[in-house]
């Protein structure tokens, strides 16, 4: 089958890969309809993050093609959504609502497992793993919705899990560092856990557009000692409630420490690059720091009613469409910053 | 009047310092009637942390002597509790809760500043700072009652803090890292919340019995690598949903991040020592930490509350007990480990 190749820094192409079978009983190989390119990825992609050469991308929606014997929640022909790890849905930490940390789990497209960038993707443990789209009311899904379900792979529920970790309430209020897909959907998050005041860290006009749409009410342009300043004047000098760290340089985390309330909490969904932030530094001002890989899975069902019910459109983060033969112009389109965030067309629902 | 005086490593004596007088109209001076030692005092006597020569001692209950003309909720003769740090009550920390953040306030026995190990004491912000004791129904309180008070000046909320930080919530499993007075009241401040288990790393037989007093479950004697695999025996190999930092170095945080189950919280009280540890290593297994200087004034009306109904008994930290003439011996008890607190009575009620 064909299938996205990560050869190295720069360098992503389509090759092929051994059609995906059931190995386990709990298996199911799915269909990708759409798949896309994280901000992750681009770390790779620009060798600021080591990722084997072999299979790519860890985001996708499609349509269950086969399933092994011990498969009961899903048939042939369902309409699936992929979170960006795998999980047996039984061990101690997917009961505590956190299948990103699954004893047994692990990550697609890793170089050795199929990718979200191809045609196929064998899942393991296809029932506690996927997560089933209801069949569409008009027998057809949007291109918008198809591109939401996609973004609730990894991207929507990413942000949101910045929000939910620094305990986003009614009446906060909130500041998001960072502008990509990811911090876009944190401001999302933010807005649905009731915060009433969002303060986006943007100065591009597009992203700030994103931003607005999913619920931001301040923007500060600045960077650095600058917009702490900046947030800080918003806040009548005492910080926010929650800021929610979406990028994972040392500059973007310290200005989280800065811009939060004591008190306060940092929501930390950037992978983390840092290499002088220090938790004493928060210690002194009650500041707590709690984030990590999102459990998508947890949070996919519960996005997926918003997204059907349409209070939330986190598919707007997707400013660059192509197709998988055209993969390496939707890296190379988000390594220009041409592109917020960009979706791949594999296949037809 | 009579006060210790920290005059460097391994030297505290019984001095003189000015009387204090009210300086500002908010201010109430307070006559101690008991003082007691901390571990933090314990950082600076060994030389660990610095402080300034002159005043010590930031714990103190005692009888309102003098008040300014703007306190108009306290008098003389009432009978106070003192947080180990004063706070003006309206800025935008204390408001949140968080009065050891206060944009205004400082900390008892700082050097300059009287500290609770003399005879009086200048408290800024009376009204907002001091907590009331009502008058016993008995005519007089008991030592042990005195004790407990004295407790709640700092070590009982410190602890306490540690788990409200950490989110213990009804049926949690929660260790607790350290096993002086601040350590031991982590345990009651758990077992408050709700926390069904609670395991104390602890060896000393002494300790031991207050720890299981306040509600520990089960003990852990080893350290290091054998105290982890310790705990994991014990959770079936999962961590524990809390573990409460209360020493502050990097062997302590290190245990802690390593006990904790995917997803779970660290709730850090510990001065912050270490050196080596980073908040990235919590990042990929979804753990929180959250912590820092107790706001002791936030808490001290609800465990006032507890001591009183007799639910808690905080001051059986204490089990060393001296006068203020003796002060030297109260830090080298506690420096020797002869003792895990001392308590200094200073005068009567």
């Amino acid at each position: 089958m064909k299938a996205a190749i990560f050869k190295g820094k720069d360098t992503i192409e389509v090759g092929t890969r051994p059609e995906p079978r059931i190995e386990d009983p709990t298996d199911a190989v799915v269909r990708v309809v759409r798949g896309c390119v994280c901000g992750s990825d681009l770390w790779y992609y620009r060798g600021i993050n080591a990722h084997k050469v072999g299979s790519i991308g860890h985001e996708y929606i499609g349509v269950i093609e086969t399933v092994g014997p011990q498969v009961r929640d899903l048939a042939v022909g369902d309409f699936v959504i992929a979170p960006f790890t795998y999980n047996d849905g039984t061990c101690p930490a997917c009961q505590a609502g956190y299948q990103s940390n699954c004893l047994h789990g692990g990550a697609f497209g890793n170089g050795d497992t199929d990718g979200g960038q191809g045609e196929k993707v064998r899942s393991p443990f296809a029932d506690a793993t996927l997560v089933k789209i209801p069949n569409p009311p008009q027998g057809r899904f949007t291109d918008a919705q198809l591109a939401s379900f996609t973004a609730l792979s990894d991207v929507a529920c990413t942000g949101y899990h910045a929000a939910v970790s620094a305990g986003v309430k009614a009446g906060d209020t909130v500041a998001v560092v960072g502008d990509g897909a990811v911090g876009l959907s944190a401001v999302m998050g933010a807005r649905k856990l009731g915060a009433t005041r969002i303060i986006a860290l943007s100065r591009n006009p597009a992203r700030q557009a994103v931003a607005k749409e999913f619920g931001a009410t301040d923007f500060v342009e600045e960077r650095g000692d600058d917009a702490v300043q900046a947030v800080l004047r918003l806040t009548d000098g005492v910080g926010v409630d929650a800021a929610l760290e979406c990028v994972g340089t040392d500059q973007s985390i310290e200005t989280c420490a800065d811009i939060t309330r004591a008190g306060g909490m940092i929501g930390a969904v950037g992978v983390p690059l840092y290499e002088k932030f220090e938790y004493k530094t928060l210690f002194w001002r009650n500041i707590g720091i709690k984030g990590g890989v999102a459990p998508a899975r947890q949070y996919i069902p519960e996005l997926l009613d918003d997204v059907l019910a349409g209070r939330i459109n986190p598919g707007l983060v997707f400013d660059y469409s192509t197709d998988l033969d055209q993969v390496a112009d939707a890296y190379a389109a988000m390594d220009e910053r041409r592109a917020i965030k960009s979706l791949l067309t594999v296949s037809n629902p």
